[in-house]
């Protein structure tokens, strides 16, 4: 089971994820706004993944993984750990198909977050925000209730779910010359690598990740997986390390990664709210930061954009 | 010139404004939550018409009257008072068309909403906000400009320009039993009423009221306009009276409308930012309260809610 999981996923793959979860998901709408488009200097095109049921694009690779056990796995469930939104997404492709759904979340994860994969019938385990704490109480609870673990990004099944968003992204908006998605483990990245490489060579995929929680940008420069045990940042989508498979796409795939400054991601979260009207957390706000850092790079492009989520604590707003 | 804007406008003048406007307006996606539903007991379709670049519905009346100037008036430009999205709108049409534009707001109209008129070119004087010093003022305005009185709801070309709003939702969304907006003026109430009266005879029109701006349910219960003079709510675009041309449409065409508290407003607001993850004004969430108040009326309903806007002070939030 460990070997296939480590399987590299086809283009193939995201279309078959595509049929499977389509019942499931929402195709979610394409926003645009003049006045960004001034101030960037670049077409901008935000795909709303704030706009699935639970709030975040991992409803997709989720989905693709519990609707893709066979019944004998079905009947233990499935379990993962997760800084929150994969954590929430699972609970609800698990709550979809009425399987048990087991999660281990940093105890500093947003309230939002949890009330969210409790509302799903998730069962949480809390840990410390870091890696090794993760990795430990993860594997208690696995081994505790023999679901089937769907890691939040370094998956196969995850990553294909994650790619339908670039295919209907592509579907949507003509002629992009390059897709911006957040990077934290790199599960939307990769799956946005394995869709645009057959459906769209010509389109450039770019990370954006934290100045404070840059592991993805050393790694990258670097040439091998540079993993922090606990980075901080106010986008806490984005503190896990990259893994072998999301590596794998990152390295042959992308064609840059920009980083942002928490200031920079906060006054980009306020501009994505106020223009565009919509809900987005801090993580899905550094692309929107990294293109109005980098103009240059930027400057006519036509650019897709990932809104990653919209889990946000509503009483704790960052420029308040 | 008075006697023309008196003119009830009519169903193929709704046809005409969609045409005349489409290249200017965005047609905006429907929003659903299952958790909404789920809330309410009911079937919930929100038009996003906060996604309207200038961020309100005001844009299609605004821009219906804009569009329609023969060019001996476009070149004085248009004028207007309006608690803010109006004025927003029409500045926003009127920088399209390359036109002068006037508006007239109270001092106490939200910060962002004048921030939005002044990016668009158009020149502000402020009045007390009161429907008497508005008025007032507003005559000084116009006798100087020239302008062309584009009333914020009162104006046939306005009204029609509304109803292309429930036009987009009717084929957006089937069998609506009911469609839901909030009432000030009643301008879009009234385009709503103009459009579904021919286009979903089968579908009612229910207006939502604060409590404490409740002139509009006060003038139907009554069977004749009352208006207040400076009501007082959270929900800043409700605060004017209806007028001959809404009280029209309101009289005859309007089922029924429910009121709800400030309390029950901001409660909708969030749960509006929170489960649909777009930024709504308090203006916009009157109808959810309203819904969620009166279980009973919308209990097993497919129910049609416009979001008219989304232009808020992001650092002045009811709830916090």
């Amino acid at each position: 089971m460990k070997d296939a999981k480590m399987y590299i996923p086809s283009y193939d793959d995201m279309l078959a994820a595509h049929e499977r979860i389509k019942p499931h998901i929402r195709r979610t709408p394409v926003r645009v706004s003049d006045y960004l488009n001034g101030l960037s200097g670049a077409q901008l095109f935000f795909k709303c993944e704030n706009f699935q049921e639970p709030g975040a694009f991992k409803v997709r690779g989720a989905s693709n993984a519990v609707f893709g056990l066979d019944e004998a796995q079905a009947a233990k469930g499935v379990a993962t750990h997760s800084s929150g939104n994969h954590a929430s997404c699972l609970s609800y492709a698990a709550m979809l198909r009425g399987i048990p759904c087991n999660v281990v979340m940093p105890r500093t994860a947003p309230q939002a977050k949890k009330d969210t994969v409790r509302r799903y019938g998730g069962v949480i385990t809390e840990c410390e925000p870091s890696t090794t704490s993760r990795e430990e109480t993860f594997a208690k609870v696995q081994a505790a209730t023999g679901g089937d673990f769907v890691h939040p990004y370094n998956d196969p099944r995850v990553i294909a779910g994650q790619g339908t968003c670039a295919k209907e992204l592509v579907e949507q908006v003509d002629g992009l010359d390059m897709v911006v998605a957040p990077i934290g483990g790199g599960g939307m990245i990769s799956g946005t690598c394995l869709t645009l490489a057959t459906l769209a060579p010509e389109t450039q995929v770019i990370a954006a990740e934290p100045e404070t929680a840059d592991d993805a940008y050393r790694s990258f420069k670097a040439g091998h997986i540079i993993a922090d045990d606990a980075p901080k940042s106010i986008a806490d989508g984005l503190l896990v390390p990259l893994k072998d498979l999301t590596w794998h796409f990152v390295s042959n795939n992308v064609s840059e990664i920009f980083t942002a400054s928490e200031t920079e991601i906060v006054d980009a979260m306020k501009l994505i709210w106020k223009h565009l009207r919509v809900v987005a957390e801090p993580s899905s706000s550094v692309p929107l930061a990294c293109i109005l850092k980098n103009p240059e790079f930027f400057a006519g492009k036509r650019v897709g954009i990932i809104i990653t989520g919209g889990n946000v604590d509503l009483d704790k707003l960052p420029w308040i």
